[in-house]
């Protein structure tokens, strides 16, 4: 069970905030679904070679690792600086950068790439995937500075976690299929927890053994639309097509989703006495404008005498327009402030599962109807703060930072509008 | 009864969305609530100048005119283009420019200002204000070109409509209470329909006649955030103070709101058997967010096996990027269909109870889960339609138009999701 630091003296609707974080994110932990997954799979290979990519890698290894023991080939973990602090025994660890790529991601790719490099039709990979493997795991086929400068440069433009990844998979080595290819004459069996709407099985960590659907004319298409250069070289990999089929998998399982941290979240919310609706676990648009819908709603509902709950999740798009700190669900915890400013019995939070929201070490953001007044009383224009995307010291400073620590999860965020009667 | 050209042999959603249409709108008529307070008022004064200005001006010098016949002296409509079909006898009928005030406007509002520049004490000025009049009229402190390029620079800006209304007010000889002083020494009743979140007088049509809560310092504010230039003319007139009481108001009422807008719609919906949530009736967020969140809310509720109806009212903004036709509401039925293509039992429609939405002819849009595939068929790509803001156009290819003609009211938008099973 997650434990989320709570400061002493807080109000109800905040004490209720984070113990719906608390239960929303702790039944999201893939341990479980890893193991039914694991008990049902007959793997006859000669040796079994686990490998964990993503932000939940460790708990991942750790299920697999607390059912199998040591009857696998010694693995490896590539995981969030900051994720493998309870690795198991029998992995190599490598912790490495997110959300963009750093040395240490390139570094432990390699030590993967090698680990499945000269191994036969008798061995098989278990690749246990998650959320964030796109920038722990890669391999450009162009020079790293380059692909990092194409990939910062969509983040900064808008463009959606889909299209960065479409676009990334024609620049890399191991993404959209390409890594089962390199475990080849080896056999693949997928493990993946889903952190994206919809769950497409291609889109997690960029699908490294999945046929991939993106088209190199997407991947241009895309660059054009927002206007990022290229060198020739990056542009002859954009045109070369990724594997539209793999031979080698035998086996590609999705667990876990967005979908069911909602449905977690509007069970302890029932638990907590609120009428709840589930709006929508795909959404996908902007951060301030998803606060400030929700503040909306809030005040359209604040004096119905319910209490109420009114539950988003997915995943929603920052545009960055500043040099602050923040992540997309303190931006919209402090979009929501102005808009139920005054509103003392409603408040907004946003949380990402994984325990980490942006380039910070909050998980999200919570504001309250008094929120908004208390940043005033310390001289915090709210909309400068949004203008230059610094909700995390902003919210720091009145208390509305949801802090968990990397939680060994990632299904995506949820954003939760409480009332309370 | 405002009754919708329908396309024939459409689907049950698409009349069923017209016809919730119909009966929001007609039920948001301002005819009944002027009577009722025209009844109860007891104007002793020796004569009585009734003053209608806006886009639902003719309706109400309708309603007065039928009520007390020729009771009253001579009167004025200023009303949009197109909005003086039915006008009353004993008004002098202007139509002028909107959202940007013309040379019509502004001769127009001479006439108004003519018109009460010479009454007594003992007269009193009946203004029948309605949304649309900070356009239609206008005379501006400063030079015409500048008034309208200032307006123009802070529309396509992204500023809200309370942003550009405050600088407006600044620079303008008739709005945030100043009309009220040109008609002293006689007294003034205003009657205002709200077409704006909240009802507050003072930003319906930028309250002529009502105390004025704005400053010269917001003013200022606003300009220097959106980067618009200003002449050492309209800097002076930004840094005068508009007046902060009226002497001479001898009442003045609101009437209409978007939130009987919303629960006409609701009402209708329940009785077409649809189980009907009004998220909220003060929506103010971008207008491509809004139709993602509907789409993101019917992909979550398409498959429960109910009629639901999820409501939302409100004033969306569009940031212009493009030089297309459009206007919010298509807009946000446009960014909606995407969102629901292939969802069979879904539709998304959005209209302005003006019945004009942006400067075309139609009152808003419709697009359901054949929407998308429709516009595909015929080479109409929606994110680059969207990116030029030409919903218009599309959504007229796939008999995604709404068109009311002008209707007599003005109380904001609607937006629903339907969702039948």
């Amino acid at each position: 069970m997650i434990k989320i630091n709570r400061e002493d003296n807080r109000s109800l609707l905040y004490n209720d905030a984070l113990s719906i974080a608390e239960y929303a994110i702790s039944e999201s932990m893939p341990d479980k679904a890893v193991q039914k997954i694991m008990s049902g799979l007959c793997l006859r290979s000669r040796r079994v070679i686990p490998i964990a990519i993503g932000k939940a890698a460790c708990s991942m290894a750790n299920a697999v690792s607390a059912l199998f023991g040591c009857a696998f080939e010694r693995g490896i973990v590539v995981t969030k600086y900051g994720g493998a602090k309870d690795a198991p025994d029998g992995f190599d660890i490598f912790e490495a950068g997110h959300p963009l790529p750093d040395g240490r991601s390139f570094y432990a790719s390699e030590a993967v790439i090698s680990r499945v490099s000269s191994l036969t039709p008798d061995d098989t990979v278990l690749l246990l995937l998650s959320g964030g493997g796109s920038a722990l795991f890669e391999k450009p086929l162009i020079s790293e500075d380059e692909f990092l400068n194409i990939t910062d440069a969509l983040l900064k433009s808008g463009a959606c976690i889909n299209e960065i990844n479409t676009v990334r998979k024609h620049l890399s080595a191991v993404k959209g299929g390409r890594f089962a290819e390199l475990c080849s004459p080896a056999k693949v069996v997928t493990i993946a927890l889903s952190d994206v709407i919809g769950d497409d099985p291609g889109v997690i960590a960029s699908g490294p053994t999945y046929p991939d659907s993106t088209t190199s004319n997407e991947a241009l298409r895309i660059v054009k639309k927002y206007g990022v250069k290229l060198s020739e070289n990056a542009l002859g990999a954009l045109k070369t097509e990724t594997p539209k089929s793999i031979g080698n998998s035998d086996g590609f399982f999705v667990i876990g989703s967005v979908r069911q941290l909602c449905e977690a979240a509007a069970k302890k919310c029932v638990m907590l006495g609120y009428e709840t609706t589930v709006l929508t676990s795909s959404l996908c648009c902007n951060a301030r404008n998803a606060g400030s819908m929700l503040a909306s709603i809030a005040r359209e509902h604040a004096g119905d005498g319910k209490s109420l709950a009114f539950i988003m999740g997915g995943e929603t798009v920052v545009k960055v327009t500043g040099n602050g700190l923040g992540g997309r669900n303190q931006e919209i915890a402090l979009s929501a402030a102005s808009g139920i400013s005054g509103i003392k019995n409603a408040a907004v939070f946003s949380v990402g599962s994984d325990g980490t929201d942006g380039p910070t070490d909050a998980a999200g953001g919570y504001a309250d109807g008094f929120t908004s007044e208390k940043l005033e009383s310390i001289g915090i224009n709210t909309e400068a703060v949004l203008n230059n995307n610094d909700s995390y010291n902003a919210l720091k400073k009145v208390g509305g930072l949801i802090i968990t620590g990397p939680t060994g999860t990632n299904v995506n965020d949820i954003s939760v509008l409480l009332i309370r009667s």
